[in-house]
Order: structure tokens, then sequence, then C-alpha cells
């Protein structure tokens, strides 16, 4: 055993996938103490992303003083991990959900402090910007950011205004020859793993907008606002982002990456893999491990587990996934590259008794997969 | 991987040793298809024990008609596994709850077909006689076992008579001289897996009466007949046998193998690895595979993962226990030759909703760690 991957989701709800490549790591370490021991804990894209990134690579937090999702200031950040050569944003640093607790409101919740988070982290110098979509409290399209890097939205009346979800209908017109030149040539990656549109049953107020406060009286308002900036974005900018999957992720940022940004949408998994290099960490590793809350038939749908799995195939590396269930069908899951599953389920108990013994659960599991790889090698 | 030892213990309430055994053997038979898988599903001694025995070894199961718990003719058998050098006779055949069923009744019931089944299987010529003890209906000491086997009881009226559990406090004198000559010379071993001593608040009738149909008015005066019966053994025979540990397994009949036939008791999983040669299949074993349906502290207790670890670390061969449930301090038991252990649990739900699924999870657990061993190799 000379090199170990570790690579693993949160188990949502139990154990973050930090805590989970600590656990992994104290068990295999104590078992092969002259391994080399690679931790990359993934992240979703939402609160803890930047810290995941710096958690796999190293790299510095930026600390930086935003506007928050209701233009109060926030002590928010972003991350250069590594040698700084991706610059990285979680949007929830700037407009998450815990910064709106207690006063919840998608019409009026605004993602301008995370464009200026984005401006400060492409004046890094890093070639790309990478940008977490997830745990926002916002439904403004992307629009507020936008403004932040020098996108103008103007209304009816000629004047320009930044535009949060209960005014996307008053949109009458957009200029985005004015973005910020700091983003010019960068490769701009959102990590996204919806596939909503923007508008409509399944776009992004009707589906997430009530977790984000909207009242039903609410939603067709904002759904009606989101289709509008899609009508406009055709109009102005020649685009088609309305049915884009993922468009309608983070209260429609994702269709702003596309339209304002020039960005384009990505499971995050594979912005992760391609972040922390993962082939060539690949070339000389003896075992990746990786895992996630529940695999099943859903976790070849772009799931941690198969997107790991599927490279490492590629590079002729076993795959070992420790989950906490183990779903019904996951013969498919062997084909995509995942070599063993084993569960870290120990006795017979419900969930809500089986999250409380997770992380003791956990290790006593890496433990034996070490102490049987000992004895079968 | 050239041979795999399956040699599992039942999960209670959830699958017997023989079904785990043929569901370790498909699932590692698609694995290594060229491997020699040996299943010894463990015997316990009650019910099943004889065909436990006979599916290890092959070998015959000798039908035999003799007395039923309550003077019935019965259908009873013993077994003459392998090459007939041992004979096998499981007690519940002859005295078992099955037997007695509708009609529990502890002062009544004898052993005496018991006795009949051990003359039979004596007389096959086999060096060994193996008394599985267990599942009984019975509370007489192993008087009805011994009468049919030669040994007298005589009461006050120097009358001979066969004592159940409601007489044996009339026994005056015992006569062993005449035991049948067929079991002279013989290795008698009883599977005996409880420790308790044949009377007093941790005895036979104390606690197992009450699961035989033993009313709370019935208790005392069982317990005192096989309190009297010690006496008459201490009186006739010079053995003191009331708190050797065994002796109140099955009714008293522990005290019975003791004092009346001469036998010796052993802990169940030793008297299975003997009688299948244990140490000679391991001499040239890849590994062995136990399990129990939960594996714990008290496993230390002579439990079968011990049971077998402990012989196969002699023999330096790894052995890996696949087990129902995995208890909280199971340190110990790495240190008795266990070399890794896995839970066949792979969600968390609770053990109603789990012992429904066991068969098929058993299965995908032994096919992981087939894939798993073909990864680490």
């Amino acid at each position: 055993m000379n090199k170990i991957i570790l690579i693993p989701d949160s188990f949502k709800g139990t154990m973050t996938s930090a805590e989970i490549c600590d656990i992994m790591a104290d068990a295999l370490g104590r078992a092969f103490p002259r391994a080399e021991i690679v931790r990359i804990p993934v992240a979703d894209g939402g609160e803890g992303s930047v810290d995941c990134f710096l958690a796999a690579l190293g790299g510095k937090r930026v600390p930086l003083r935003v506007t928050g999702p209701f233009g109060q200031p926030v002590e928010a950040f972003y991350g250069l991990p590594g040698n700084g050569e991706a610059a990285v944003v979680e949007m929830a640093a700037a407009a998450g959900l815990p910064l709106a607790e207690g006063r919840l409101n998608p019409l009026l919740a605004s993602t301008y402090g995370v464009g200026q988070l984005l401006l400060a982290a492409a004046q890094s110098g890093a070639a790309r910007l990478v940008l977490g979509l997830g745990g926002s409290a916002t439904n403004d399209g992307g629009c507020g950011a936008a403004a932040a890097l020098g996108v103008r939205f103007y209304g009816r009346d000629g004047a320009s205004f930044v535009p949060t979800g209960g005014t996307l209908a008053d949109i009458a017109r957009i200029d985005v020859s004015r973005l910020d030149k700091a983003l010019s040539g960068m490769d701009i990656v959102a990590m996204c793993d919806v596939d909503n549109p923007l508008a409509g049953p399944n776009g992004a107020a009707a589906v997430f907008g009530p977790q984000k406060g909207a009242s039903a009286e609410m939603l067709p308002r904002l759904d009606a606002g989101l289709a509008h900036l899609a009508d406009v974005i055709r109009q102005d900018l020649g685009l088609e982002v309305a049915n884009t999957p993922g468009s309608g992720a983070a209260g429609g940022f994702g269709a702003g990456v596309l339209a304002f940004l020039g960005g384009r949408l990505q499971m995050g998994i594979e912005t992760v893999l391609d972040t922390v290099h993962f082939n060539t960490l690949l070339q000389n590793a003896s075992v990746v491990i990786t895992g996630e809350g529940k695999l099943d038939s859903q976790s070849l749908r772009g799931k941690v587990v198969v997107g790991v799995a599927r490279r490492a195939r590629a590079a002729g590396v076993p795959v070992v996934a420790v989950v906490g269930d183990i779903g019904d069908s996951i013969e498919a899951v062997y084909g995509e590259g995942v070599s063993a599953v084993f569960s870290i389920n120990r006795v017979a108990v419900p969930y809500a008794q089986a999250k409380t013994r997770a992380k003791s659960d956990l290790a006593l599991t890496m433990q034996n997969l070490a102490r049987a790889y000992t004895v079968f090698t």
C-alpha cells in the first residue's frame, strides 16, 4: 500500500466529507504507517466548499467584506487553493441561507456580494474561476452578481438598477459590454448538480423557492420574473438559456453564469476532480477510497462515487466505496469502476440511531478493511 | 484462493448455519471457480445438529422408532457422519419441545427415547458418541435415557422404576453396573454451551423449566428432585456433579452424562471442530470464514467465531468473520485470531426489517468481500 487517495462525498446529515477523510486517514494511517495518504474532501458547491478545496490542496482563504443578501455587510471569503491556478468562490458565503436567517425573502435577496467575491477572486491572477452554486437564499438569476461585475440592467424608464427576484420583470434591456475585464479569458466553471430549467414547474422558483421562504403567493411572481429574464437574455444577448439543464440552479444563477459570465455548468465532482488534478494523482495510487451517504442506482447520475470511479477505472486503479446505505441494485456501479462496496452499518438500527454512531462505525469499517487488506496480501 | 473453509454459526431467528454456508459458497464459488470450498455448518446441539454434521462430512442418517417424551412412539434418528468414526445423537429428536407441543409437562416428560438412540448409535461401531443437548422438553436429569441404557433406579420400596422430573425425589438407590456394554470404552461427549449448575436459583428447573411448561408451582418440586438426584449420585456413585458447570443443561441431562454415562461436557463448537478434524482441514486452507448473529464481548466466551479463530490462529490461517451485528467492544476478538469483521447490514433499518433481507444482504457482503480480495491481491 503505497499511496491511498481518500475522496469521499459527505454523508448528508451525518458527517462532512472532511470529517470522513479524517476518520479514514486515522484508521488507515495506523494500519499503513508508511503509505502516502491523500485527502480530498469533496466539495458540493455549497457552504464549506472553499474549505474542502483548501483541505485537499492547501492554499489560502482570503477574507473579504462584501454586501450580504439584504444589503448588510457580511464577512465573506474566497479561496486560492494550491498554487492559486484556480480561485474558488462559494456563493453561500455572500448569499447563503444562514445569512438570511429570520428574514428569508427571495423577492428581495441579492447575489450582489457573490459578484464582489468573484471580482476579487478573478483579480487574484487565477486562470480559472470556480463558483460553487448551492445553499443560496436568492432567486435573482445571478443578476445581482452580474451587476457587481459590471453588467448593466435597465428598466423601461432607461435607468439602470440591480434586479432582485421581485424586480426581474422590470428588466427591459441588458448590457454585458462593461463586464469587468478581470474576467476576460478566464475559464469560469459553476459547480451544479441539479438539472432544473430556469422557469416553469421544474424551475428554480417552483422547486427551490419554498425553502428560501417563498410563500405560495410569491411563487408565480418569482417564476414569471425568471421567464422574463430568459426573454430579455434571448433578445439582447442572443442566448437560449431557459432550458439548459442547471439554469435553474441557485435561484437561476445557473442561467446567469451562462448568459452574463460566459461560464459553464459542470457536475461538482467533475470540477473537484479537475481542480485537484485527479488524473495526475492517480498515476501511482494503490487504491482510491470514496463514499457517499447512499449508493444506489441514482449514483450513476453524476454522483461522487461513480464520478471518481470512472476516472480511476481509466487509470487502472481500484476503487473501494465505503458508504452509509447500499441500495438495492448496485450491479451497474461495479461496471463503472467501483471494485467493492462496504456499508458502515454495523448494527441493525433505524437511521435516527445509526446517524448518532456513524463516526465510530466508519472508523471500525476502515479498520477492518485495512485488516482484511493486510491479511489478503 | 485455493481452499476456503466456511464454518458459520446460525444467525438465530434469521438463517440456519446450513443456509449461511450455501449463500457464502454460492457467492465465493462464482468469484473463485477453482477454489475448494469446504462447508461446515455449525451444529449447536439442538434440533438440526445431526444434519449439520452430515452436511459437513457426508455420511448417513439412520432412522429409528423410539419412545417419545410422553411414552408415545416417535420416528427419530441418529447420524453417522463421514466414515462413521463418531455417531451423533441430538436429544431433540426423541425428547424435543416440538414432540411435546400442546402437552408440555416437565414433571412427566422422559428422555427414555434418547437412551434408545444412544444405544443404537453406540452399537454402530463408532468410537465416539456425540450427544447434542438442547431443545429438550424434559427435566429428568437424564434418568430416562440412563434407564434405557441399563442403569437401574430403585425406589424406597426396592422396586426399579424410570424416574421423570416429577419422581426424581423417589429415587432411593442407583445401580450403574448394568450399563450396556456397547458404551464401554467409548468417548462420550455432550455438546453443552450453558454452564448452569444442576439445581438452585441458576439450575435447570429455575432457568429452563418455564419454557418447558413448568408452572410456578412445579418449579420447587422439579428443583428439589434434581437436588435429590445429586444426593443419591453422591451417595451411590461417589460423584459430585451438582455444581459442575453444565450439569443443569437440558433438564439436568448434563449431570446424567457425567454420572451415568461416564461422558464429558464440551462447548459445542469444540465438539464440531474435533469431529470435522478442523486442524487437519486448516493445513492447506487459504482463509476461514465464520460468523454469528452478533459478535461482541460475549463472543469470547466459547462462542463459535472465537472458537474457530483460536484454532485457525494456531495454524496461521486468516479468519474473516461475517456477522449480523458487530457489538461495541470487539478489540479482544482480534487478539483471538479474528483477522477482520464485517457486518451484513447494508441499510440502517431496525432488526425486524433487517432480518427479512438478511439472505440477500449476506450474499451482497460476500460478493463484495470476494471483489475486494480480487482487487487487493
